[in-house]
């Protein structure tokens, strides 16, 4: 076999067999396929695309390319919850202890983030004392004991994933459904759980644009966690505009408790509670309308947060700040953003929010950079509402006064007014199953 | 400008700028882009291809690149030939004397050859004492007085081809229309003729499976050249066997001679007066039948022959095996490969024959390699020819006897056979203007 061949197949659109895709894969991570072979190969994929068949082989291939997690021992309630990626998605640190506090167990190994904010792992060293790095042993025994573990990424889950990943992120190859969805696949079924909620997000600030690209991709994921025995199911959100009104670490934390008490951001709040029902809705096999009312309750009732402060507590977390969120650390210095403009707001760019994030201090350029907990953005006014010229539209904070002159501007750049009051989006557009 | 969003553009079927695909090719050249981004971008120009604007663009960035043969001195007369490259290849020795004969100004450089067997420079050096490497002075006086020189390629010509062939040949991105085009058209520009007469092949040995790629690669090229001021015309010729009856160095100078002294294959003769008639009509511009009746006179009053005479002296090379090609070095060993089977042979694979070849020595599988002049393969019977078990298929020439068991092989499985007589196929397919 040679990768020149398998290159030209799917150059002129055909199919790769089971034999090509593990060739291609693991030669590529073995080192014997070079750089150039395999981004002409991903080019390839990318245009022509590959078939249901094809997208199940690959993730597999990546999937075995390093550990897989045997989380059998807690029969079907394990669950895991991936989100595509946005501005301000706190939604793991609300939607984990719903589902652990109904008798979901959530083993789940989260990332660090590379860009606008820390990643959940990051968010969670905010609270002083977390232990992201427990043992496999410590990680399986609290997990059997609270229904709930959330650690950094132990071990090697899908390396293939993470080399082709880094040359799909400099040669444009980055936005083709069969690729996204094996990638983030890949590594949902190596870590273990048997029931799967992912949360796709659409819009500017996401990988998908469109509804139509949305639901492609959701439903290439739901058919490959099928099959391989997963119940999976998959929720379509809006991300035209950051995920409730925090950006940054120790304030998404804040933000998170605030949802869980009952007094948190009402499209955050029910985006958590659609994810959350979705999850204990698979586990336990039950309708969804059944589970949404369960998770309702559990929010209502402080279960959820009782679930959190022992959660956080087992992992070697100081509760005090989660009790009290206004002894989370926070950046000395803030500035309040102010409106030049009268009018409504139509949108808030994410992505420039973000950007405008990272440049506080709350998020990683480099790999080595390193995170500032109490830096960030809270937003003051949301899609659709009134604002005056002098109005405040957020407030930053910096460990360091000198960076707020760029983050500012980014902060106004992403606002847009209009003089009509603008429709309100649906948070959720659509569930696939 | 980033060179991920010139991919991008690409890859979403865009067209690029004059800027950008500048900007590709000479960052490339120079380093700063490297090969895994090239190739990415090079599987997108294949799959998506590339409008007549940029394609011009792209062939004359590359040529470019390196160094641009002024020959305005020659005025209109300067006319080079090109074939897209075929087993048993040896138009250029004859038709080069043909046209130098009838006025024309053929100052070109050829390539050596990778592969099945040499290429033309390769070839000439079968001849003691020939020089390829003039210095470019002495092959522009050469030119002057005689109408013909023929040396290796000198200088830097189309640099950047050079490195973005090397990589599409790893990458599965040879056979794109705009690629291939303006890599062809890159190197004829470069060296400088006013007119251009391109041999498009088609068939299974060449790059051009069937005739309506062949005429778009034509078209293509020849739209190219016009958008340059040069004359072009492309004649579309069948490949579906080798070109006449040798394949090696010594044995091709042997049959060229014998084509210049009429007393050639006739199909090889025929393409040869086709081409150097074309030549004759775009240098002096008149019709093409006009020009092909001073051809025909050229090769039968023996004018044709005494060019190639004068030009081998001029050049410094022995004349008296080109007088009495007895004399040319053969290997001392010979075999005859017979058929095993009783029919008409009704193909002859080409590329099963230059393996071959180059097997016997003839040819250079690496850059460093050696080759035999001696080396080689005269085929005994044609296509539609009738044999019989036993009967000569064809006698391979090696100064090694080992070599034989492994051709032999290959001459075999060359030759198809069946029991009714086939169709001749035409040589001449199109001609494109």
């Amino acid at each position: 076999m040679r990768i020149y061949d398998i290159i030209s197949k799917k150059r002129h659109g055909l199919s790769l067999s089971k034999e090509e895709i593990e060739f291609a894969v693991n030669g590529y991570v073995r080192g014997d396929i070079p750089d150039y072979q395999m981004s002409a190969l991903l080019m390839a994929i990318c245009i022509n695309s590959m078939n249901e068949e094809e997208t199940a082989i690959l993730t597999k291939t990546m999937m075995n390319s390093g550990d897989v997690l045997d989380l059998s021992r807690f029969s079907n309630l394990t669950v895991d919850k991936h989100s595509t990626g946005g501005v301000g998605d706190k939604t793991t640190l609300i939607v984990a202890p719903i589902a652990a506090s109904l008798g979901c167990k959530v083993a789940k190994m989260s990332g660090r983030g590379l860009g606008f904010t820390g990643g959940t792992v990051d968010k969670l060293e905010a609270i002083s004392g977390y232990n992201t790095s427990l043992s496999v042993e410590d990680f399986f025994s609290q997990v059997e004991k609270i229904g709930i573990a959330v650690i950094g990424q132990t071990g090697n889950l899908a390396p293939a994933d993470k080399k082709i990943y880094a040359l799909r992120d400099v040669t444009a190859t980055i936005d083709s459904v069969p690729l996204i969805a094996s990638s983030i696949m890949s590594k949902k079924l190596a870590a273990g759980s048997s029931s799967i909620v992912l949360d796709v997000k659409c819009g500017s600030g996401a990988f998908m644009k469109d509804r139509a690209g949305a639901i492609s991709l959701a439903e290439a994921m739901v058919k490959i966690g099928r099959s391989f025995g997963r119940r999976v199911r998959a929720v379509i959100t809006n991300m035209d505009a950051p995920l409730g009104v925090c950006v940054g670490n120790s304030l998404e934390i804040c933000e998170a408790v605030d949802v869980l008490k009952g007094r948190g951001d009402k499209k955050l709040t029910s985006l958590c509670l659609t994810l959350a029902a979705n999850m204990v809705s698979l586990s336990f096999d039950i309708p969804y309308e059944e589970a949404y009312k369960k998770a309702v309750l559990s929010l209502e009732s402080g279960k959820a947060f009782e679930k959190m402060l022992e959660w956080v507590s087992y992992q070697g977390g100081d509760v005090r700040p989660i009790k009290d969120t206004s002894l989370l650390p926070l950046a000395k210095h803030k500035v309040e953003v102010k409106s030049d403009f009268d009018g409504y707001v139509c949108r808030i760019d994410a992505e420039k929010i973000g950007l405008a994030s990272m440049s506080l201090g709350a998020g990683r350029a480099k790999k080595d950079d390193k995170i500032d907990f109490g830096a960030g953005i809270v937003l003051k006014v949301g899609v659709s509402d009134k604002v005056s010229r002098g109005d405040v539209l957020a407030v930053a904070y910096a460990s360091d006064k000198s960076l707020f002159d760029g983050a500012e501007k980014l902060i106004k750049e992403a606002f847009t007014f209009s003089d009509k009051k603008p429709e309100e989006k649906e948070l959720i557009l659509d569930t696939i199953s």
